[in-house]
């Protein structure tokens, strides 16, 4: 469908959401909707659609959407799939303008009805022109609007922030939810496409490219039936807004596995990982790098050259560091000779004073430390910063001793780190320094490099097709 | 040197300890090593040593060793480079059994003073048989003694377990440590060697072959002077505890900062990786999968072959593992005809029901999930599990349900998860399970599927070397 953007903005920044088969039974996914939207904070109307009962959550029950006297921007259906065609019609007559169907069982089941089904429903959806999430989703979280349209209440614990993901499994966005909650990560928003009956990636990526809260584009795939669709609005956004993506099924087991679920067309792991490229897309094939590197994207400026400088508190980590930087096309600068002179001048003749620097032996003198980190930022050789500090009892004060200049200076080049502690030492300090967008830090020194890596891998892919001129290379071919 | 094993047992389990160059002034690393002792519940006892001073954390102090009038099993020094020599032939005249030597200054450093100091200490310790640990380093910790030898205090809050750490780098150490803590993983020893005065990493390995809290021994190598001595001490170890190995420096940069920050003799990386194969060592090349391949080695039995079923309450994830899997050697297994009626009598018609599992309709049956897994335990064609639960409001009892079979059934094959749910949700269910060595877990479906194919190597390394009779080809070769 050529869905009209003022029914997705209904869709994601709804004034009023009807939960249709909203359920006070805790063994109903209708209750746990019901849950995600009543505890989100949601500053909107919430109506329960239930022909059954009166009240649910201290709500007033309509027996149908037509019921309510008013407009409905956003229907959440959680009815049985064979009910759910005669629920799309009422919501089509009331004009409902978003419609989040969470129901299973249509074209993803072995018996033909499902398909059938599924049909009927893009039929009534596309007439109307409804924009429909799912179905075979738990639905979508917009967390800058408080809006909670998914049956895990748990997802409102997110912190809000500038990262959309975009994907075909549910497991996938809550493994992904869950690593973000604990590593204090911030979405804008989470959506679970399902079976898209017609929201696809590139629906979304359309939608995304205005979505100011969003600045970075997850997408995790599986399957898709358009994938030159995609392709054309990731280029659409090449320069606007980074998109990376995962997509698993590279293995014959679970590309057949992939398949058989998401009952899209197929087409092997190759084409879908072409197809990214082409787009400009950057593929990552691992959960944590692909959090990682959108957390860095989403508050760090991207590296302008390969250009690294490791700077450590400790020689081990580093070398972590540098192994990481030159196995995936970084290189570790030589310094200018001004730094080489100046870092010459504040550290004792210990061997590693060239890159990486080992500035262990100034930890008791933090205008030492803070003098090597703002020479080699104001480095021209330098395009990033790879930041790593492993506590000891004895530079405890360390963190506090730099903590100024990373303020001030507020990643002028990309500076991503490691600074690690026992639990509960140093987090709230390095929490504050990437708040105020200082730094980003990760849990090893490799993370840290491999994101980095990414970055810099975004920036190229952003540079090499905004070289091309957008109409001229057939992006059909190949695919 | 020859260690004697019983120096050895009195450096690592002392029934007294002096600290050399203790202080109470927080900036002094004496006052660190005498907190870490003091705190970390060590019943034996501790003598602060220091001619200028009474008492230090309420303990009476020595002027130096020989004003003690009992026995001193193992000395911590923390003086000045200089000084030491003269603390070294004291001890030695004391009956001194084992040295930390946490001081720096000796061959790392550029002045050709430090190589004749080092020179000189060495001469001392191996003529009085005293194993030294050290110099420059951050000490060693014996957690099941709870002898914390360290200028790092947090050291102590780490569990107990089976992990012996022998590093290179005291940077790398705190870092697994700290990661260790926020996982929950245990150690028996971590150990710093520092520069390697007599102690290296072959002593270590002939020690933890006997000792009998280590099950899994973890290396973090940056350089090594003889490396067919650590291979050799490997071999010996062959079938009896698994050795893993991080050898970092495989770039140019970071394997010229190895050489120089180590003080080793040249080698490039290749010598190390082939060494490590030729001892039998697993080669990891990253601190996360280090760790979680060691937590696996000490909970889980080794596979006795490459089939892996995959059990996922949600499809996306067990296609992420399935990915890792066909990618890292091992294979998704077809299950046999009576697993497979089993299952499709449990599961409703749905494309997933043969090898990845999506356990996922069943959620709300805890008997059917709970004989899926059952049937696939008993299959011969497995010979590992991968079983990957992501937590929904709805599926809050389902860890429950499968609780008490996973508590019986013990791991007879390894069952490695990643089940996970926002903090503080299953959290103390999945540590019971882990502590009563139900399960083996991980934040991800691709970090589980890795370790597994990491304990599948070790199996093979250890099966591959145990055919060929242990003296029969020449270690020398290619190193």
């Amino acid at each position: 469908m050529d869905t009209k953007p003022d029914h997705m903005k209904a869709l994601f920044d709804p004034q009023t959401v009807a939960v249709i088969g909203a359920s006070d039974n805790p063994h109903k996914l209708g209750f746990h909707v019901m849950k995600s939207l009543v505890n989100s904070g949601y500053a909107g109307t919430i109506i329960p659609v239930n022909p059954g009962t009166h009240e649910i959550m201290g709500r007033r029950v309509c027996a149908a959407v037509s019921d309510y006297d008013k407009n409905i921007d956003l229907a959440i259906v959680v009815l049985p799939a064979k009910l759910v065609p005669g629920v799309f019609r009422e919501c089509a007559l009331k004009g409902v303008r978003g419609i989040v169907l969470i129901t299973a069982g249509f074209k993803e089941i072995e018996d033909p009805q499902g398909g059938r089904l599924h049909g009927e429903l893009a039929a009534i959806a596309n007439q109307a022109d409804i924009p429909v999430i799912g179905p075979n989703t738990f639905g979508m979280i917009n967390f800058h609007a408080r809006l909670n349209a998914s049956f895990t209440p748990e997802f409102s614990q997110l912190r809000r922030g500038g990262i959309a993901l975009i994907s075909q499994s549910g497991g996938m966005s809550h493994l992904l939810g869950f690593l973000a909650m604990r590593a204090e990560v911030g979405f804008s928003k989470i959506v679970g496409l399902g079976n898209r009956l017609n929201v696809d990636f590139a629906h979304m990526l359309h939608y995304l490219a205005d979505d100011p809260e969003t600045r970075v584009i997850v997408l995790y795939v599986e399957g898709l039936d358009h994938p030159m669709a995609l392709v054309e609005a990731a280029r659409a956004l090449r320069g606007k807004k980074p998109v990376i993506g995962y997509k698993t099924g590279s293995g014959r087991v679970s590309d057949q596995a992939s398949r058989s679920h998401t009952g899209s067309l197929a087409g092997s792991h190759a084409v879908y990982t072409r197809a990214f490229t082409q787009g400009g897309i950057l593929h990552i094939d691992n959960t944590e790098t692909l959090l990682d590197t959108a957390k860095a994207l989403a508050s760090a400026p991207l590296p302008q050259g390969t250009g690294m400088a490791v700077l450590s508190g400790q020689a081990g980590p580093s070398m972590a560091a540098c192994d990481v930087c030159e196995r995936q096309g970084l290189h570790i600068a030589p310094f200018s000779p001004p730094t080489q002179h100046r870092i010459n001048d504040l550290l004792p003749p210990l061997a590693l004073r060239t890159n990486p620097v080992d500035m262990g032996p100034a930890w008791y003198n933090a205008s030492a430390i803070a003098g090597i980190i703002q020479t080699v930022m104001e480095d021209p050789h330098v395009d990033g910063i790879l930041l790593l500090m492993m506590f000891a009892s004895a530079n405890v004060d360390a963190l506090r001793g730099i903590k100024e200049l990373l303020l001030t200076w507020k990643q002028q080049k990309p500076l991503l780190s490691c600074i690690q502690s026992p639990p509960g030492v140093w987090d709230a300090q390095i929490k504050e320094l990437e708040d105020a967008g200082a730094l980003v830090n990760f849990p090893t020194p490799e993370r840290a490099a491999a994101a980095m890596a990414n970055v810099w891998r975004v920036h190229r892919l952003q540079t090499v097709i905004s070289d091309q001129a957008p109409s001229s290379p057939s992006p059909h071919k190949g695919i």
